[in-house]
C-alpha cells in the first residue's frame, strides 16, 4: 500500500494506479542499491543532530545492511504492489522496526530521494562508461602499432590522398578522449548532493547538508533546493549529451569498418565469430553487431530528445513528469556502456588485408603530391595545381609506403605522434582510478 | 539454435549474441500470433502453386492453430534462447512434423516475414488506437453538452475575450477527429503486403503474391520487391507520425486542465480517484496521471526521431539496423492507446466550477465587444478601437453568457455545431467498424 | 507605426521591437500575394453582409489589385518599420483609401489572417512539390526503362542475390508515389479556411465563413474558432512531417548514388556538370549536389523537430511563439522543392556503367539461387540451405541477366511492373493537374 | 570564378553552382574577420619555413590588413559569384599582388581553412555569450536582493510549501552558473587549431603547427589531422548542447514568468516597455518577448538536432555535407545571445506585487510545517502526517514570512547564500576576463 493512500479511502482507480505506475517497477530495481546507501547517510546524519537516538541508527544501518545483501543476491525484488523503489524499503524498515522505520522520512522527500538515487547510480555507470571508452582507445592504439599500413585518405567517398590504417584508427582514439572530457564535466554536474531539497522548498529542520554530501563522497552540496528540482531532467539531459558524443564516434566507425569490409573496398575483415548469417543466403556474413551499434546510437539521441522534451516547459519544482526521465537514463547508460564493450571486442580482433589496400592506391591519389612537388621547386601552388591538372594522364603511381612518411607534420600519417596520445590515455586512466577508488572508499566507509 | 549457425561450428561469441538479441525476445512475443497468421497464409499459397501437398498444408495448419491457442493461453513463450518469433515457430513446427516443418520457409526470408509480423500487428494495434480516439471524441463531446458555461478565452495566457467550456473541448474533438484522417493515412501505407520480397530480391519461385495479400486481408500487395525492404522503418515512422500528432493533442488538453485546475483557476477540479498523494505533504491532490500524459508524448516524440534516425542514411535493402524500429514501434502504438484511455476516463469525470468560472469574468474581456459594438453603430474599426483604449476605465463588466450567444456564425461560441461534429464522429465510428469487421473476418476464414 | 502602438506612447523599447520582429520582413514577402487575395475575400464577404458598401469594396479591390502588381514585379518590398505583412497591406489602403482602409480590418485579427496566408502559401508550394515530385518519378521510370541491366542485390551492404538497376531505382519511384498520399493527406488538412476565427473566439458579427472559404477555394470552413488557432503549428508540423518522408527518399537515393559511384563499386558516373572540384587535389570530381541533398534532408527534419517543440506544450489559444512556426514551414517547403528538382535533373543525366556492373558479378550472389534450384528438385529448403553451404567452393557464376529473369513474380526483377507504375504516375498527374486548375481559377475569379 | 573551375570548361550547370552555394554568401560574411587574421598567421609561418620571403609576407599582411579595414567598415562584402570567404579573400589578394597572392594557400585547403575560420568565429561569439549569461546572473541575484518575499512554493502546479521570490531566481542564477561550466567545457574542445590538417591528410610540406596556433591563441593544436575533419560538427553539436543548456533556462524562467503574471496568479508585472498589444483587443498587454524567448529556444535545440543528423552517418573524412553546419551553429550563438540579453533587461524592470504574493498563501500550504512541528515534539513522521491529514480543516493560516525563516539550512529559502552565489559570479567574472583578454592581445599581436 502506498504510504499517503490511506485517507483516499481506497478510492485511487486500478487503471490510474497501473498508467502511473508504468515501468517503475523494472526501472527502480537498478536503484535499491543507491536507495539504502543513501538512506544510511541520510540516518547517519539524523542522528548527528538529534532526530534518531544511537540505538535507533545501529538498528536502521543493520537492517539496511542487510537490504544491501539481499539485493546483491538478487532477492530484494520489487513487485508491482510496491509503489516504488523508496516506498518499497521504508515498508521494509516499518516491518522490521515498527516505529524506528517510519522516523526515517524525517527530512526527506520522495523528491530529493530519487534524485539522490539517480545521482548515485549515474556516478557508478559513468565510471564504468569511462573505463569501457580508455579500453577502446588503449585498443585502437594497439591496432595503429600493429597495423601502420597506407591507406587510400577519402574526401566526399572518392579516393584523395595517402593515408594510413593508423591514421584512421587514432582519429577515434583522439575523439573519444575529447569525449572523456565531456562525459567528465557532466559527471562533475551531477555530482552534487541533493538531499535536503525535499519537496523543493528545503525543510523546518536543522538538516546538515554538507555531512551527507561528504558520506555520500559528492563534490559538493546542491546548494539552491529549489534548483535542486530544477536541475532534474536537466542534468540527465547533459549526461545523455556526452553520451551521444561517444555514440556519435562508434556510429562513425561503426559505419567505416562496414564499408571497409565491403567485397568492393576489402581493407578489413570482421572475424567470423562476429557474424551472424541469413535464413535464405548461405555463406553469407554480415556485420551485424556494427549496423546494431550504428542503429543504437538513435536510442541514446532519442533519449536526449526526450529527456529535454520532458523538462523542456515544466513551471518550476516538481512535476510528476521527472518520473518519465528515469528510463531515457538509466537505458542510456547501459546502451552506451554496451556499445563500447562490442566495438573494444572487435578492434581487437579486426584484420587488416594489406594487399587489397596496397592494390587500392591509383595514380590520381598522388595528384596533390605531385602538385606540393612542383611548388617545393618554386611553382606557385596555383600554378602546380593546373600544371597537374593538364597533364593529369601522366600521373605514375608512386609508392605509398614511402609518400606517406613525407608528411612529417604533427599529427600528419608520417607523424602520429602514437606514444603522445598513449600517455594521454595513461593519464586518464591514472585519473579515472583515482576517482573510482575515491568514491568506492566512500561507500564502503559508510556500510562498514 | 540458430538455423544459420551450424556451419559456424559454433564460433559466434556469446557476447556477440546477447548483443545482437537485445530485447527481441520480449518484444517478439508481442509478434507471435501475426507471425503464425502469416505463416498459414503462407503455406496455404504454397500448396496452391504446389510446393506443399494438401496433406502437407493441413499438418502445419493444425499444428499452427495449435500454437495460436497457446500463444493465446499464455504458454507460448520466447525464452532468451530462441533467436526470434520466426526461429521459435519454425523449430516447433519442425520438432512436431520434421521434413514438413523445413519446408514452410521456403520462397520467403526472415527479411519479410517480420515486415508481415510488423504491419500485422500495427493493424491490429491502430485499429485499437482509431477506436480509443473516437472514445475521446465522444467523451468530449458529452461533456460539451453538459458544460456549454461561459469561460475566458486568453491569448498570451492573458485574458482576452468571451469563449465558454464547450467551445474548449469541442476543439479537442475536431482536432482529434482529424488526427484520425493522418492515421487512416499512415494505416492505408502500412496496410500494403510485403510476403514475396524474401531478402529484397524476390525468389525464383513461381509465388502468387496478390494470394496472400488477399488471405491476410491486406489493400493491395507492395509491388517492387526492394522497395518493401526500403519502406521498413520508414512506414513505421509515417505510423508514430500520425501517433505524434494524437499525443500532441493530449498534450495540450492535459497542460489545459492542469492550469485550469489549479487554486489560481479553479475552473476544473480532477476528481480524487485521478489523483495521488505526497510524502511530505498531506491533503496534497496532484494530476499525475495528466503529467504523465504529457511526459509520455516525448515518449512518442523521441520513437519517431529514433525511427527516423535509423533508417536516414541506410543504404538500399535490408541492414540489421531495422530489428531497432520494432520496439518504438510497438512502445509508440502502446503508450499512445493508454494515453487516450486515461483521458477519455478523465474527461468523462472531470468536473466544472461554473462559480468561479463566472467570477473570472473581469472588464477587459469586453473590450473588444465594446469596439465592435461601436463598429456595428458606423464607427470604423481602427476608431473605435482607440475610443475603447482611451475609456477604458468606463468599461463594466458585461453578461457572460449573453456575450457568447452574440458570436453566432460557424464554430463560434455561439454555434458550436456540436451535432456536426456528432455527425462526423458516427460516421468515423461506423467506417471503423467496417474495417474492423473485414480484418477480423479475414483473419478468422485462415484460422478457421 | 504599429497599429496598436499609439496608445503605448511610444514606450515599447527599440530592443524589444527589434527582438520581438525577428525574420518577420525576410519571411513575410513570401506572403504578401496571399495576405492581399485573402483580403479581397475577406472584402467581398463583408460587402455582402453590410459592412462595406458596393463602391467602398471596389475601391478596396483595385486598390488590393494594384498591390498584387506592385508585389507581381517585387516593388512591394516590406522594411524593418512595418511590423509585418497584414500591417505594411492595411497601411498602404489606408493611405490610399482613409477611412475606408480601416474597415476591411472589421471582424478579423491578425490571428487568423497569418493563418489564411500561410494555408494559401502552404497549398501554392504543396502543389508545385508535388508537381516536382511526379517529375522526379517520371525521370526514375524513364531511366529504369533505359537500364534495366543486372547490378547485384546488397543486404548488409554485402552481396547478396541478383538485382537489376531497374529494380533499384523503381523502388524510389513507387516510395515518392506513396509519399504523395502522404502529402495528400496533409495538403487535405491544410486546405480549411481559418477566417472567422479572428483572435480565437469568434466576433460578434454575422460573418458568412462559408462565402470566404468557397472565394478562396478552400475544401472547407474549419469550424471550431478555438481549433483554428491550436492547429496553428500542429498542420504545419503534419506538413513537414510529409515533407521529411520525401527527404528521407532523397537522402536514401543520394546515398546509394554516392556509394554506387566511388571508384570501388563503379556502377554509377555523375556528369561533369553536376560535380565541383577541389583546391589542393587537381582532378577530383566529387557528388556535392547529393552530399547537399543528404545534408539538407536535416533541415527538413529539424524544422518538424522544432515547429513540433514550439507548439508542444502551449496553452489554448494564440500564443505569440506561433510567429516562430513561419520559418520552418516556408524554408520546409523550399529545401523540399529545391532538392526534388536536383535530383530530377541528375536522374536524367545519371550514367550507367553496364561492364563494371556485370563484372560485380562474384559466384556468392548466387548461391541462394543454387539452394532454390536444389528446392525445386524435391530437396527440403533447410536441407538445401545446408548443401550450398558445405559445397560453396564449387558455386560457379551464373548468368546474371538470365538469372534475374527467372523472378517471375509481382515486383520481382524479372516482373518489375514499370506499366503499372507508370500509369499510377500519370493518374497522379492529371489529378495534381485538376487542383492546380481548381485553385488557381478560384484565385483568378477573385482578382478578375 | 572559382579557382577549380578553369579545367571543368565551364560545364558546371548554373542550377548545380545555385543549389551548392545556398546561404554561403549571407554566412560565410560572419566569417571574413576570421578568415583574415587565420591567413595572416598561416602566412606567418609560410616565411618562417621559408615558404614566403620576407617581402612577400609584409606584401600579404598589408593588404590583408586592409581587407580587415574594409570589413570593419562593412565594404568587403562577398556576392553571389564569390564562391565563398576563402575565394574571395584569395582572388583579392591575387588581384592585388599577384603571383603572391597565389602562395598564400600552400599547404593549406579550404577544408582545414573553413574549420579554423569557424572555430576562431566561435571562440568569440561563445565569450560574448557567456558574458551575457553572467550579466543574467548578476540581474538575477539584484533581483533577489530587492525580492526576498515569500512566494508559495508550487509541486505540480498545486501549492505547496512557503517559498520565496527570491529562492526562485536564485535558483536561475545557480542553474546559469552549472551551464557556463558546460559553455567551458564546450569552449576548450572548441580551442583546438586544426590548421595543418588541408584536406584531412596533410602535406608533404614541413609546417609548424605549433607555430600558427600559437600565433591564434589556441589552447592547443589538434593532432590528428584526420580528426581535424572527422570533428567538423562535431565540435558544433557540442557547442549547441551547451547553448541548448542555457536556452532550457531561459525556457524554464520565461514560463515561470508568464504564469506568475497572468491575472489569476498576479505575482509579477511585466512592464509596459516590454509588452506588445492587440489588433483586435484594446489594453491588451503580452508578454510577447518571453514567449519569443521560449519559441526560440526550439530553434537552438533543432540546430543542434540538424547537426548530429548532418554528420551521424557521414564517413570519415572530408564530405560535402559539412557545409550545412554553418547555419545552425551561427545563428544558434546568435539566438542563444540575443534571447540572454532579453532576459537580462526583462529581470532588471520585472515588478513583483507583494499583496498577491501575501495574499495567496492559503492555509494548505502550511500542512507539511505543521506536520513537521509534530514531529519535532517527537510524533513519528509518518503519524504527524496522518494526524496533520485528518485535522486538516483546523489547519490555519501561518506568517510566511517568519515560515520561510525556520527552513535555515544550506540553500533553503531562510538560508538563500547569496553571498556565496555572488562571489561564484564574481569568480567566472574574472575569469572570463582573462580569457578574453588573453584572446584579444593574441590577435592584435598579429595584426599589429
Amino acid at each position: 500500500m502506498k504510504l499517503w493512500e490511506e485517507d483516499f479511502s481506497g478510492k485511487l482507480r486500478k487503471e490510474v494506479s497501473e498508467f502511473t505506475a508504468g515501468d517503475d517497477v523494472l526501472l527502480d530495481q537498478h536503484l535499491v542499491h543507491y536507495d539504502v546507501i543513501g538512506s544510511i547517510a541520510h540516518a547517519t546524519m539524523l542522528q548527528k543532530i538529534g532526530v534518531l537516538t544511537k540505538d535507533e541508527l545501529d538498528k536502521l544501518r543493520k537492517s539496511m545492511k542487510h537490504i544491501l545483501k539481499l539485493n546483491a543476491e538478487k532477492k530484494f525484488k520489487l513487485s508491482v504492489d510496491d509503489e516504488d523503489v523508496h516506498t518499497k524499503v521504508e515498508l521494509h524498515l516499518t516491518r522490521e522496526l515498527g516505529e524506528i522505520g517510519k522516523k526515517i522520512h524525517t527530512a526527506r522527500s520522495r523528491n530529493d530521494q530519487i534524485i539522490l538515487d539517480t545521482r548515485l547510480y549515474t556516478k557508478d555507470r559513468m565510471l564504468e562508461v569511462e573505463e569501457e571508452l580508455l579500453s577502446l582507445c588503449a585498443a585502437l592504439i594497439a591496432f595503429s602499432r600493429k597495423s601502420d599500413i597506407p591507406m587510400p585518405g577519402y574526401t566526399h567517398l572518392q579516393k584523395a590522398m595517402p593515408s594510413s590504417v593508423a591514421l584512421w584508427a587514432l582519429a577515434y582514439a583522439e575523439s573519444l578522449l575529447d569525449d572523456l572530457d565531456l562525459l567528465k564535466a557532466a559527471y562533475a554536474l551531477n555530482d552534487q548532493c541533493p538531499l535536503g531539497s525535499a519537496a523543493g522548498y528545503g525543510v523546518p529542520v536543522a538538516i546538515d547538508r554538507q555531512m551527507t554530501a561528504s558520506l555520500l563522497g559528492f563534490g559538493k552540496v546542491q546548494n539552491n533546493v529549489l534548483y535542486v528540482q530544477n536541475s532534474r531532467g536537466k542534468i540527465e539531459s547533459v549526461v545523455l549529451g556526452a553520451l551521444s558524443q561517444v555514440m556519435l564516434d562508434l556510429t562513425k566507425m561503426a559505419n567505416d569498418v562496414i564499408l571497409f569490409s565491403t567485397d568492393e573496398f576489402g581493407f578489413f575483415e570482421i572475424p567470423e565469430e562476429y557474424c551472424t548469417g541469413s535464413s535464405i543466403m548461405p555463406k553469407k556474413r554480415n556485420p551485424d553487431i556494427l549496423e546494431l551499434i550504428r542503429a543504437r546510437s538513435n536510442k541514446v539521441f532519442a533519449y536526449y530528445h526526450q529527456t529535454i522534451g520532458i523538462i523542456k516547459d515544466l513551471p518550476s519544482g516538481y512535476n510528476r513528469d521527472f518520473q518519465e526521465t528515469k528510463e531515457p537514463l538509466i537505458k542510456g547508460l547501459e546502451t552506451t556502456k554496451s556499445c563500447l564493450q562490442m566495438a573494444t571486442m572487435l578492434m581487437k580482433d579486426l584484420k587488416v588485408n594489406k594487399e587489397k589496400l596496397m592494390k587500392s592506391f591509383t595514380p590520381e591519389i598522388f595528384a596533390a603530391d605531385k602538385a606540393f612537388e612542383l611548388v617545393s621547386r618554386g611553382v606557385p601552388f596555383r600554378d602546380a595545381y593546373k600544371e597537374v591538372e593538364y597533364n593529369f594522364i601522366a600521373l605514375e603511381k608512386s609508392n605509398p609506403d614511402r609518400t606517406i612518411r613525407t608528411r612529417k607534420h604533427l599529427g600528419a600519417p608520417g607523424n602520429l605522434g602514437i606514444d603522445k596520445v598513449e600517455k594521454w590515455l595513461q593519464k586518464e586512466q591514472s585519473s579515472l582510478q583515482q576517482e573510482r577508488s575515491r568514491f568506492a572508499s566512500r561507500v564502503q566507509a559508510l556500510v562498514a
